[in-house]
């Protein structure tokens, strides 16, 4: 992932995309440290290929995150510490949530020519 | 869409869709009416389920538009007014993106229990 926050370096389709759009709940309730930890924890997973993430000001969220197979997303789903987070996350961090699992197939980019300053 | 910005309304799986994800250049410079407007046609477009879009306050955005098939999303990439725009937001609005076509196969979803207060 280029340090912008775009998933640009990812193989060639086919892979796999986690869409997950949410709108929080009030208040933090931990979810700042929860949704960091995870984020370490997939980058950390076998399949894993890069993520992509945006709250707007309103609180919807997207993330999106980007997978070798459907193996992979299922093992994850299944991953102890974020079953945890994800009961927490149904009771407690989100409003309301849609979670979509796409084969990814196309790819169209534009780069940019020189690497960004760290923002 | 529910007035709160999730596509939440979509018929069953398989279908279509498109991960726009950008980095905005500095200034509008006509970003915003063109938004607009092209979310407006994409709306009217044939096979047009909804759209969930989110930018954050670093400039990173994404935007997930859904599809009934690949016919509808390619149609769409054809239409003249479309085309204008996204030859504009190559040269000018856009530093950096990545645009994803996706298949959808599976979902899963929270709903909020009563409809939520228009913002």
């Amino acid at each position: 992932m280029s340090a912008a926050g775009l998933a640009d370096d990812l193989p060639e389709p086919p892979y796999y995309a986690v869409i997950f759009s949410s709108l929080r709940t009030a208040g933090d309730q931990g979810y700042g440290a929860m949704a960091e930890r995870m984020l370490a924890l997939a980058r950390a997973q076998p399949g894993f290929l890069g993520v992509e993430s945006a709250r707007d000001a309103e609180g919807l969220g997207i993330t999106v995150s980007y997978w070798r197979d459907a193996e992979s997303i299922a093992r994850w789903k299944q991953h102890a510490e974020h079953l945890v987070a994800q009961a927490t996350g149904k009771r407690t961090w989100y409003e309301a949530y849609e979670l979509r699992v796409a084969r990814v197939e196309r790819v169209a980019s534009k780069h940019v020519a020189v690497e960004p300053l760290p923002r």
